[in-house]
């Protein structure tokens, strides 16, 4: 994959001004959005007068104690939880970052991919400054604590104005918090309230987690500082010419169902995909099967729309993490054995309709096709809630390169041959887009259609090395 | 409750003999039963000469590394997963029990909840024996090394029927394996095999997990006896006079869904009971909601059953444990509230049917309807997919006391309105035997007709209160 | 060397019986006795009602942390901390041992070596019991519950009179605490009082460390038991037959300067020792250095007998245990290195007397008297304050076999050649004897003249081998 | 104490170059540098590509395992001990500190303390530099990466140029170790070789440990530069006007007595303040007590200088650290009791000189006669072996403010009553520096003549609140 050089993340934000033990609610935001992230989780608080962070490798429960919580004090603050690729699982790299500068400390949180991280890093490096970390997040603080931006007005605007790529990010200093999504929208970001508190937070599962209610979405290019008079917005940046572009990801594997982001309820989204699916591809079958969890709202949209049963063929083994996620191959490999167990007595002797929501490499789709078998299913049609993911992202989302991309050299019929299927049948592009407006996403894995720059391949190999290099 | 002293426990057996490397495929199978026990894991093992062992408190994939492994050579072994009530998560508590004896090292686990463990504590005791856990299950090992049966044919076997109660047992000595159930067969233990390898678990789950062939179950009243010369089985008491009485509970609840135990498909018989819920208890709705996981196959059943369309309207948050077996009530009621949440989208001005296994306490149940009237749910109708569960048990399911189960003292119309439900309906006694062949299961908790002694209070006050207060 | 098979321990021991928050008080006791064992350490408390406890491999001070001490309340305990030979350093043979027998909840803590362990553990295991540590200790709560003993009339003495060997012991019920010496009295045990508690310590600097008054040792054959009655003593054995034999090598090297035992003040008994030395192998020589720590008090002695000033040559690393007792030959090697620095500019040119307690395996001696030649040494005298050390101890001190002593089978001039010293001394027989008032004590290790059995190599093997094999 | 804002530190340096395995090397230099901080430990090193590190809270033993050395490959690296005030014993404080700028991966490592640091990095971020660290040692990386001194000709000597107060730094790039002491000379480094390596430390001890021979100390002023070119030096500061200053506090009390610093043999320079200190502040008395291990060197020089006979009063217990550098009070006071015990059989009823290097609050001094008195002394004769210490340390010794020093406001007298002795004599400024040559010496800590701008009260609170605040 030719990537900008830092480790791409997809992380998860949540953000509190205004909330007694602001780090309780942070906490249990977090536990909401583990799923987004689960190699590192970290917490700043302020109390008004002082910040005071927390920040470990590992999931959230594991990484922060009652005791640790109690050492947080404040009525605002911001957490963190990420997600790495491997090498860069440093405890260095987790956030939020906690800076001084010469407004004094400041924490910085980021869910994104800044595609000109490696050139401004460079240009500031040039300029004497150092870095501490190897995440792209780090070169957010250099910008914002540029003088060529903090002496005049609107100075935080300025400078998010220099940045490229996708993020959604939060900046808590000892008197406010801080929140800005980028002018194309990659990454989702919703703003609630819990009594007089407000509440910022990637996705509404994590305000329903506190109790809060869903405001409204930040919107694209727009800034949002909260302090104690209240929240004030101001728009950093002029909309792209052809519109912003959420990332669509998000809704077909990212989000919780139980989440509404870009104005969408993600479960019924994927319900949606999964009926179109069943229309798009129809097949005679006795049984649809989801892959659990990441298909089962689109395997009820394909039963109910194909009036075939759902029924279920595989458990899941709760004692292990998301697979997607998991740093190295090789883990990946052995946890997808561990994970799913076929429901042999219910498929054997079925014609089955499989139901995922994207094929990435095919190896772990390819080895449920093979259970499946081996348990003595008579057909295995497996239907993908997406279209054949081929291109790498540059906003965030660590997919694989592109050759290991099974769709990615791949036509269609290969892949089915591959995975050992009877039919395979992925979602249209239409049918993508349709139940969700029609338009206003970034679908580049699906087309290799980027809306904006994606920063090439430049000073990456050197610099990434550097660091990678560094991982003890 | 007025239980035996012991603590309680709900555990997973797993056994291998004569597989390479047997700690990994334990560790494997371990992994599989770690919903019947997740506050503590051991494994033991031999080379054929002497045994080894590790087990610690945590889960499965806590507990054990692969270095952990590694240092645990041989061609056979036990393992075993423990869950235990309040104050009793101790390490001395963790299984398997190792020990010296004149006939050299021995190791053992065992599932289930022997009945006279305190008055056969006390006689050994008074004999001069020590223990050194609070475990019943040490009993075990005092009885296998009594001279009264040590020195005389069919030692084992004599042994065995000194015990009274509920037992699934796993025995490893340097030589070989022995494996015995209950003459009443309460608790599930079936015999696979891979390759030339024979392997012992409590649920099959666990067999598939390592690519093991189920062969059968262990008949009740069996020992079998797994060494160089193979399998050798012999019958060690006569089965009781009203038959055999194995735990419907494990049905109900307990076994996983892709388990086959005691004759049966669990999924398959959770499905069936949801479709006699539906006969039985029928309301006119517009969508049938399962509690995940527990009430998944069960809400298929009724959703087929009445062609109400089956939706999701809770979702599960994967980084928590169960929370039926946390040793808590404090943690309990917070895990219920970080564990589930509501799909607010889809339950919005429905009528709902929601579909669960079991109704303990009450407390979980009331707090999910009004989760769902909070997200604008119009009716609420619960349905549960088995009897009310009014007795406490006596043969190794952790229930609480009868004043705390919810029907140990209310009617249905009182459950239902402390729920807060709009219709409340149980599966009748008779739609909980007939899809399972009519018979031959203890159903105790429901009936409160206990087919085997129950061991009284005798002693436990006292014996009991001595551990608890070692507590550290 | 042919040893008793189980581990040998040379441990410490302190008991308090009145004191609230008694666990604080036997922290800092065991925190005193820190010397006497390294591997592990363990602390049982009663209330009143119910035992509590906690051990764990490691130090005092990294084994209880405020929060463990807090969550063993009572007013009366018993701690204990142990070294281990390889193979033997794990939690399962730490101590205490707890127990539960028919009287209840007990707690044993042993410092010493039981020559009968092997063939009483045989016995008892024909009788069908069971044990589950490798410690000869766990053979004292077998006879201490024996029927044979329990119904009868002074049970605790009888008890104790079937045991051969060295030992002090500690019992802790819930109502009193029990401590006895064997009849040889070869290990120290001391009584004192802080206010009205009673206080049993390994050394009297325990009883310092808290601020007690040694009141009197513990009497050879004498078992005292306190309880709220206050102390009761009773002789439970005849003194052997030519007297009480303390272990001089306590007296040598294990005991701490600063305290008093057997009725001797350490450090005056060594400074005689050196003074001895002195008169016994003058030279001529510049400066008289110390090994440090374990020869500064002979050193001191040599010094002011012989007029050779004192001085310092070695810098003791404070950051490194005790040579002596770690569990592996190569661990001690390089601890070596790591632990003693030679002050170059003070010994270079310089005629040196060297002072060291005792010469073991004469590999520690030789590479300091090579480092001391290194840095410039003329001439290097070495004074050893104690005979050679030739025979295997089977009363608790944890010597390698006479094989690898090199004064088992070497002359003091080979010894000298292969330490490389222009000369070597070693204290005489006469030397040892008379500053300590001529007799009373246990020399075997200097002389093989053992005064009770030694238990010769029965069972050993076979048994050791169990145990050994067992350690994961 | 009125302190330049960032945590004092008193701490150790190692540096190696061209050793394969540095690391392990490091691992034993850092360990014989343990004396000079025991709050934290790290070592990065360089393979000619890229660098690796590695640090941690705790001791070098603690933080390093073997397998954590192996994973820092490389033949060049740097090393680092670190103690810290209260509050600033956080992860991110302890060194090195590793950063990209511009010029890739640096590590840096620093002893002393910058006395305008605060004003650098004021500047620096009204520049738009962000700091990440609590510590002084931050603002080097910003000199040196600072373009104004980086893009001319000897770049570092310049940067170094722009420095205030004491330091002695290590700094480590891909390519190359630097190393460089202040112009006054402040704090010790010294070079050594082990073959074709070149080895840089605190203190002489270290490169004995590894058994590299000393070549010379860096002076004062000097730059060295280790490459595959060899060893480079350079002068980047001329002199100070008044010569140059080395801290007398390092012979005094910190450097370990097997170290030669500042040219001075450190026993042996102890061993004669004893020896003076004996002329200045003579006695009748029965015998001379050092504080071990403190007093040991002086108590020997007084004892040969007036022929009062040396004896052992107290015993040090071996498992506890050094009392000077815990980082709380209340640590302090309780690790006294439990460090040092009397041996009361040796002081009964004696007249004694007790020998320590120094006295800072008095606390101690006062607790330690009275534990001599409790034993029986009849006489306690204080002798300490340096003047009185009055005024704070602004060059990297972390004494307390003025106000918690004893001497800082109280004449001999009144510190003789406090601390309970029959008399009390300090060493006179004539004999502290006549033993070491008369001058060049910083004695600020006695006199209040500081030789370099103290950088004074400016900003430190503000400053320091925040990170202060930051502790978590």
């Amino acid at each position: 994959m030719t990537s900008p050089w830092s480790p791409r993340e997809h992380c998860g934000l949540f953000g509190v001004y205004g909330l007694p033990h602001a780090a309780q609610a942070i906490y249990r935001g977090l536990f909401a959005l583990q799923h987004r992230g689960q190699e590192g989780a970290g917490i700043a608080v302020s109390n008004g007068t002082t910040i005071r962070f927390y920040k470990e490798l590992g999931l959230v429960s594991e990484v922060f104690s009652p005791k640790k919580l109690q050492e947080l004090p404040g009525s605002a603050g911001i957490g963190h939880v990420r997600y790495s690729t491997t090498g860069s699982n440093r405890l260095e790299n987790v956030q939020p970052i906690v800076v001084e500068c010469v407004d004094g400390l400041w924490a910085v949180a980021h869910n994104g991919n800044l595609t000109n991280a490696a050139l401004l890093r460079r240009q500031y490096q040039e300029s004497g400054a150092i870095f501490q970390t190897g995440t792209d997040s780090e070169v957010l603080v250099h910008l914002l604590a540029d003088p060529l931006f903090r002496l005049r007005p609107r100075r935080i605007a300025r400078a998010l104005n220099e940045l490229a790529g996708a993020y959604a990010f939060l900046l808590l200093t000892p008197f406010s918090i801080m929140a800005a999504r980028d002018p194309f929208g990659f990454r989702p970001l919703s703003i609630g309230r819990l009594g007089e508190a407000w509440i910022v937070a990637s996705e509404t599962c994590a305000l329903a987690q506190i109790g809060a209610d869903r405001i409204r979405d930040l919107e694209p290019g727009e800034l949002i500082t909260v302090n104690d008079r209240g929240l004030s917005s101001e728009r950093f940046a002029d909309p792209p010419v052809n519109g912003t572009t959420c990332c669509v990801f998000e809704l077909v594997y990212f989000a919780r169902p139980d989440s509404r982001i870009f104005g969408c309820n993600v479960h019924a989204v994927r319900v949606a995909y999964g009926a179109r699916l069943a229309r798009e591809h129809p097949v005679a079958a006795d049984l649809v099967i989801p892959i659990p969890d990441s298909g089962n709202s689109a395997a009820l949209g394909y039963s109910r729309e194909s009036g075939i049963p759902l029924d279920c063929g595989f458990i899941r083994n709760h004692y292990i993490g998301r697979t997607f996620i998991m740093p190295q191959q090789e883990d990946r490999t052995e946890g997808v054995d561990l994970k799913l167990s076929v429901l042999a007595d219910t498929v054997r002797g079925k014609r089955l309709v499989v139901v995922d929501d994207s094929i990435v490499r095919g190896t772990t789709a390819r080895r449920r096709v093979s259970r499946l078998r081996e348990a003595g299913a008579r057909e295995v049609h497996v239907r993908v809630a997406s279209p054949p993911c081929r291109f790498p992202c540059f906003y965030g989302v660590d997919f694989p390169t592109r050759e290991e991309l099974i769709a990615g050299a791949n036509e269609v019929e290969d892949i089915r041959a591959f995975i050992g299927a009877d039919s395979l049948g992925y979602l249209s592009l239409n049918g993508l887009f349709e139940p969700v407006g029609g338009g206003g996403f970034c679908a580049a894995c699906f087309t290799g259609d980027y809306p904006a720059p994606t920063g090439g391949p430049m000073a990456k190999d050197q610099l990434e090395f550097r660091w990678e290099g560094a991982a003890s």
